[in-house]
């Protein structure tokens, strides 16, 4: 590719950009794709040429309040001192000057447990926890997480530890196009896993889940059968859930006995899943 | 085609099964191409090569509690002796000891029309009637329906009958991208319409959907005007409904009437959904 | 193409037509397809085939009762004299023997803006608003709307006004993949806004909406920070709406305050969609 063409490119990717036509992941695509005629590095190229400067920006909405994105269509803010006004209309304790929020299209559980781990690192609590019916056409749920904290750099903490633990709690996401399992596990629960669910903190805690509920229900008396564990909490769509078709079963006990339920509510969800549909696959890699 | 390349899609096929990349449907598709080209019959070549084998072993997970599926996604289920803990926590009477489940992402009448077949014929009852907000993004419900009984064959009996009884209740489910209109009836109503809808048992029933709500208050109004029968549930987006985009008119009566009110409200339902988008085709066959 | 090659076409399209089996869309392809062969323009084909006058008839219900239909999937109806039965079942005051009806699977706040708009303008009165949880597999909610009045002309009017004035409300609503942002502005709130949100009638009103909910709950800080406006109603995905993925902010104050809020919120909120995915582009035009 001779220089010429490459500028031509380049300006190609900055009216798309400009107009709004391109997307994020094409820019990126873009990027790639000028590295490798160029024979430079990636960030090489950004920097020279500012190709996804404005890409960039539209990504990164440049608001102080925006902490980042991660998969479930999920997103994380901060606000250092909320309105006075709206705290009261949100019901949030007034202690509380800055709230850390996380919001997701897909997925609940995933959200509740890396916010769990979030609330062991911070000085921040667990505001409240709200399902919506979502997953985008899915079985399940979405997710609005509120963390409450004295100082916004707890908040912020807490979002940045909530997004970064996604990837590994969407690893025993299970989905097909007929619907979705899903698996959590905790050695230790903490304050988000007792706000949402009523388990005990400090104890082992599992999450079992399966959409359509039918097959849900099978999983939970798979998981109670395999090993000596105490139900905390058994949702169905019409009880629990935000209508969901799902059947969620929480449970604690001794470690070995959550995970050991846990796993084998995993293999008989995934073998009835595939009866309706494909192969289930995970959403990022296992984890338990 | 040549023996060579016929041995050559086998294999193919035949790989593509194990990794999971091929779907059930994506099987026979290619064994409907291996038998034109073979000049055989599909189920000859079916059973000559083994090509769906292990299709099938994923289709069927190999539990003995697995029943089968149908349309909708629906999944029939058995469990012969529930876990006691499990039991209590939802809600099961003591007295059965096995339950069977069906569970489904699209449909909730059709579903529920089936069961009362189901309990018709066999000697069980209906726990639960549970309607999630589902269809994969449609307008209505999915569903989780639990047959109670004694003894474990009956409950399988029972799962057997509702799966087998789909295709026929599908029949006058009519949808197109906009929505779906569903029509149902029975000349003698049983205990799972009883339990969903308040109908009386014995006599007569019609049940009359419309998704958007719009298109089901116009049903309902042309259904009732129509023929001289008496409504026994109202429910909308707000109230009776699990806030889904119905409108839904359960009616009781003479056997003629019911049935000259469904059909009416079958034809302006069709009409209104048209209005809105393509032509609204059955899922089955229509019945009514 | 030869003349009875065309005749051909014609014959198969009539039978698919009639059959149900050939969409409205193809119906129009088939005739641009005939017209180009026949070197004729599109209208004198249809003129001179009837080609599509079945599928016309599809299109149009040709009912009394129909309406029309609008942007959201959207449907308008109108009912002269609702049966006295199903009245008592929807729970309509018996003083309005005439309904009008405005059903939609996206929207709420569009059409919610647009009966608003209808009241004004006709002597008719907000009977109920329901919201189901719906936009095919997105955010945010679909709707119900029942006006009643005395007369059968001025329900009709009254959907009339609904239907037009949406191309209006949908201008505000910015979607991508990710979600969406809704914003509304009147300079003065009627019957339809007051019913829906309690807001004060003949006051300035705002509406910030976005999903998923935790962009809403960035937009509504915002929008209490930018301008002295008074918080009317707060819902979230657990309170006040249908398990949407939404936070719904609904202010009220002086005109200039509350115009000047909701764009101040409009501009994060666009940024914040964006940083989940492409750039949100509004469904219509913009009018606020």
């Amino acid at each position: 590719m001779n220089t010429q063409l490459i500028e031509k490119v380049y300006e190609e990717v900055r009216r798309k950009i400009a107009s709004g036509e391109i997307k994020p992941d094409n820019i990126e695509m873009a990027v790639n794709e000028i590295a490798k005629c160029e024979n430079k590095d990636k960030n090489e190229v950004i920097e020279e040429k500012k190709v996804i400067e404005e890409g960039t920006f539209m990504q990164e909405p440049g608001l102080t309040e925006f902490v980042g994105t991660a998969i479930g269509d999920t997103i994380g803010l901060v606000i250092a001192n909320i309105d006075s006004e709206l705290h009261a209309a949100m019901g949030i304790d007034k202690k509380f000057h800055s709230i850390g929020i996380i919001g997701a299209r897909t997925g609940a559980g995933p959200q509740i447990m890396a916010a769990d781990e979030a609330v062991k690192a911070t000085n921040t609590e667990i505001v409240s926890i709200e399902l919506p019916r979502d997953t985008k056409g899915g079985a399940g749920h979405g997710s609005l997480i509120i963390f409450g904290a004295e100082d916004v750099s707890d908040a912020r903490r807490a979002v940045e530890v909530t997004l970064k633990e996604l990837n590994r709690t969407f690893g025993d996401v299970y989905g097909n196009d007929a619907g979705h399992i899903e698996l959590q596990y905790s050695a230790r629960a903490s304050l988000a896993i007792e706000k949402a669910f009523g388990a005990p903190v400090g104890k082992s805690f599992g999450l079992i889940v399966g959409g359509p509920a039918a097959i849900g229900v099978m999983m939970a008396d798979t998981a109670v059968k395999t090993a000596n564990v105490e139900i905390v909490a058994y949702s169905s769509p019409a009880k629990g859930t935000s209508y969901s078709n799902e059947v969620i079963l929480a449970i604690t006990g001794d470690s070995g006995a959550v995970r050991q339920a846990v796993i084998s509510a995993r293999e008989v969800g995934k073998k009835l899943l595939n009866a309706l549909g494909d192969v289930p696959t995970s959403s990022t890699v296992p984890y338990i």
